[in-house]
C-alpha cells in the first residue's frame, strides 16, 4: 500500500451515538412503544428520508426554512424529512382511495433538524408517531384512543407521567366570546408563551392589542386553570356562551367519558387550559405529557386533533389524530439523569471458555445451549486466566470451563460468576438450571 | 384560510414505499434477522445517517462520487451514508479504547445511493449488517461464527439458500505461484467478471496482459470449480505450493472444521472458486449468498473477512469478518416473485360492533380483551350493515356484536367471520376460546 493520511475519526456534533450496550436498552424501549401501537391495531408505515422539496415545504410555499437539511441532486430540489406528519399528509393523498378508515398507522423514524446544536436539542432524531386518520369524519373515540396509548406507553416503560389536556375550541371560543374574534391567533399566540415569559410580560403585550384591563384578568385566569378533570369542567363550563367555547367543552367531556369506558387511570389526567400546542394545526383535543416527578423534562409526549391533514395535497378532507414521541430526546434525558436501570454490558447468559485444546467441544456445546439462551465460546488466542479476568469484566453471569477432563467426563463445571458458587451438571443439567433463572 | 394551491403529492423515484400491511411483514422480517444477531451476542449500533464528507470519502481520498448525496449546510461538508462499513470503521477508531474485543456489533439502517433509478434498485434501502472486530487479531472461529448466521438467517426467513465460500488466498496465491505477482489485482479483477462477459471474453482480456494459454487454461479451470467442500479440497489442495495458496487453504478448512462443530448443515454450503467480490477489502474467506430455486435473485447476502477495518483512521490494527444483507432489495425480489406469506390486511383478532347506543360498552368490553389481543371498536358512525361488511372486507377473523340485550344478558355472541360460525359465550368464555387459537 503506498503512503496513506490518517484521517482523525470524528461525527458530526448535534448527532446521538450510543454505546452498544446503551443502543440495546434503547432499543427495547423502542420495541415497547411499537408493541403498545401494534396492540392497538395499528400498522407500521416508512417513508423515504428524503423528499421532493416542494412536498416537504408545501406549507410555508416553498420558502426555505433555515432548519432543514435541503440540497440538490442533479436537477432535484431535495429535503430531508423534519417530521413524520408532512409524509404522512402526502401518503394518505396518494394512496387515499386504497387506504381503509379510520386509517391507524404508526412510524418510528429519525427525523433532522439542521439547527444550533446545544444540550438535549439533536439534529438527527428517532420520532414514535401514531396516527389516526378519518375519511371525511373521524369519532371522538379516536381522540381517547391517542390519550389511552399514551397512558399505556408511559406505563410499559415505567415512567409515571401526567397527560395534561385540553380542546382548543374552548379557549378560541372563549377570546371569541370576549370580543375579540379576529384577534384571536395573536392573543392565543401571547397566551402560549405564560410558561416562558412570565404572566407580567404577557399581560403587557396583551395590553398592546388593546385589551381591556378586566378582559386580560378574565384570560390570564383561564389559561391557569389546571386541575381534576370534573372539578375544572365545572368551574368553566358556563364561563360563556359562545358555540365555539360550549362545542369545545362538549367535545372534551365526550372524550372524557370514552376514557373512563377505557378504563384509563384518572390520576394520570389533568384538565389543563394552559394546553395550546402552539401551531395553528390544531383544531380540538389537545395534550402534552409531562414526568410530575421530572419537571425540567419539559413536555416528553404531546399531540391533538387535527381538521385536515393534507389540505396542501387535496381537497378531500382527512381530520385526524395523533401523538408523537420525541424519543432521542427523551432517552437522553433519561441517560443523563441516571433513570435507565444499570445498562448491562452485553446481553450474555453463559460463556464457555476453553482449557488446553477443546475449542471445538466448546462450539459443539455452545450449538446445545445456543436456541435457548445467549451462549457465547470465549474463542480468541489468549490465555486462560485472561479469559477469566474478561469474563468477570464483562460481567457474564454464567461460565462453563471445559477441559479434556469435561470433554471425556460430559460432566461440566458450571460457575456463578456473582457468587462463584460452583455447580457440576451433564450438558442438559445445566441447561435446566439455567432456563429456570432466566 | 386564503385561497391555496394543492400540490401534487409524490414521492421522489427509486424510494421503496410499502403499504402499511406490506411494511407489517417487512418489519417482522427485519425482527428475525435482528433476533439472530442477539443471539449471537452482537449489540446494535446505530451511528448517524449523515458524516462528515471528509469521514465517508477517506478511501478516495475525498474525491466525490456520483453516486453519493452530499451537500453543504453552513460551512459544514456532508454526505449520506451510503454503507455501513465506514461508519463503522469511524466509531471503532474513535472509540477503540472503550470497546471490548471481539467486538461484536450489528446495525440494520437506512444507507443512500443516488444512483439512477431503476428496477430492482433503491436510492434508500435498509442493510442488515453484522460485523465482529478483533484488536490487532482475530480467530478464524469468527468466519465461522458469520457463515453460521448466514445460515440461521436465512432459515429464520424460511428460505432456502446455498452459501458460496472461498478464501482469496487461494487464488491469489494461485496467480502468484504461476509467477504473475506483479499482475495479481488485474488478473483477478479480470476472472471476477466471467459471470458477466462470459469465458470467451475473459480469456481475450488475459491473453493481453501476456498471459501463455496454458495459464489461461489453468486459471479459467480454477475459478470454475465448484462444489461439496470436501470434493473440492481434494482437487485443489495440491495444484499449488506456493505460501499464499496453502495459507488460504488451511484457512478455509479451519473455517470448515468449526462450522462442522458448531453443527452447521453441510448441504448449504458450497465451495466456489470463483467468488471474489470484487474489492480488494477482503483479505480471507468471502462468501456469497444464493436461493437455488432462484439464482435471478443474484447475491442476497455477502461478506468476508479484511484485515484491517479502520485503516483510514487509525494506526491500530483491526482485523474483522462480516456479513451483510441488502434487505429492501431481497424484501422487492421476494415481493414481487409472488414469495411473501399472503400478506394479512391488519393484524386485528377480535372486533367489537356496536348495535344501538352500545359504543362505552363496547369500550369496556375491549378494555377486557385488549392485554390478550388486539381488538378494535368499530367507533366510526356508519350504520351496523356497512360494519359488517366492512369486518368481511377487512378480513378480520372474529366479530361481537353488542346491542342492548347483550348488555344486559353479559351473553355475547362470537361470530367466525371464516365459516359464519356463531357461539354464545359469557366474556371470559370469549376469552378462552380465542387465546386456544392464536
Amino acid at each position: 500500500m503506498t503512503e496513506k493520511n490518517i484521517i482523525k475519526p470524528r461525527k458530526l456534533s448535534g448527532f446521538m451515538e450510543l454505546m452498544p450496550n446503551k443502543q440495546y436498552i434503547f432499543d427495547k424501549m423502542i420495541e415497547k412503544i411499537k408493541n403498545i401501537y401494534l396492540k392497538h391495531a395499528f400498522l407500521p408505515l416508512d417513508t423515504p428520508v428524503l423528499e421532493l422539496s416542494e412536498i416537504l415545504l408545501a406549507k410555508s410555499g416553498g420558502e426555505i426554512d433555515k432548519e432543514v437539511y435541503r440540497f440538490n441532486k442533479g436537477e432535484t430540489d431535495i429535503c430531508m424529512r423534519y417530521d413524520l406528519t408532512v409524509p404522512l399528509a402526502r401518503f394518505v393523498a396518494m394512496n387515499s382511495e386504497q387506504l381503509h378508515y379510520p386509517f391507524k398507522r404508526f412510524q418510528i423514524g429519525k427525523v433532522y433538524r439542521g439547527e444550533r446544536a446545544q444540550k438535549g436539542r439533536f439534529r438527527e432524531f428517532i420520532q414514535c408517531d401514531a396516527d389516526i386518520i378519518g375519511n371525511e369524519e373521524l369519532s371522538l373515540v379516536a381522540d381517547a384512543e391517542c390519550l389511552k396509548i399514551v397512558d399505556e406507553v408511559f406505563e410499559t416503560l415505567n415512567l409515571n407521567i401526567i397527560n395534561q389536556i385540553s380542546n382548543r375550541n374552548i379557549l378560541f371560543g372563549y377570546v371569541e366570546g370576549l370580543g375579540y374574534k379576529d384577534k384571536t391567533q395573536s392573543i392565543l399566540t401571547i397566551l402560549d408563551k405564560i410558561n416562558k415569559i412570565g404572566k407580567d410580560n404577557v399581560c403587557e403585550e396583551l395590553e398592546k392589542l388593546d385589551i381591556s384591563k378586566e378582559n386580560i384578568s378574565k384570560l390570564v385566569d383561564i389559561i391557569t386553570k389546571r386541575g381534576k378533570f370534573q372539578e375544572i369542567l365545572t368551574q368553566i363550563k358556563n364561563l360563556s356562551e359562545n358555540e365555539t367555547f360550549q362545542k369545545g367543552i362538549s367535545q372534551i367531556e365526550e372524550v372524557y367519558s370514552y376514557l373512563k369506558a377505557m378504563n384509563i387511570n384518572e390520576e394520570k389526567i389533568e384538565f389543563n387550559l394552559g394546553i395550546i400546542r402552539g401551531q395553528d394545526y390544531y383544531t380540538g383535543t389537545v395534550f402534552e405529557a409531562i414526568l410530575p416527578e421530572h419537571k425540567d423534562f419539559g413536555t416528553v409526549c404531546g399531540g391533538g386533533r387535527y381538521d385536515n391533514l393534507a389540505t396542501y395535497f387535496t381537497d378531500k378532507k382527512f381530520p385526524g389524530v395523533g401523538l408523537s414521541i420525541g424519543f432521542t430526546r427523551l432517552f437522553d434525558l433519561l441517560d443523563s439523569n441516571d433513570m435507565l436501570k444499570d445498562a448491562p454490558l452485553n446481553n450474555i447468559m453463559l460463556q464457555i471458555i476453553p482449557l488446553g485444546d477443546t475449542l471445538k467441544e466448546c462450539l459443539e456445546l455452545q450449538s446445545f445451549f445456543a436456541s435457548h439462551m445467549v451462549c457465547e465460546v470465549a474463542y480468541e488466542n489468549r490465555s486462560f486466566k485472561a479469559k477469566m479476568k474478561d469474563a468477570n469484566k464483562q460481567q457474564i453471569p454464567y461460565v462453563i470451563i471445559i477441559g479434556e477432563n469435561e470433554v471425556q467426563t460430559q460432566i461440566f463445571t458450571l460457575k456463578d460468576m456473582k457468587n462463584s458458587q460452583q455447580y457440576n451438571f451433564s450438558k442438559e443439567e445445566c441447561l435446566e438450571f439455567l432456563s429456570k433463572i432466566k
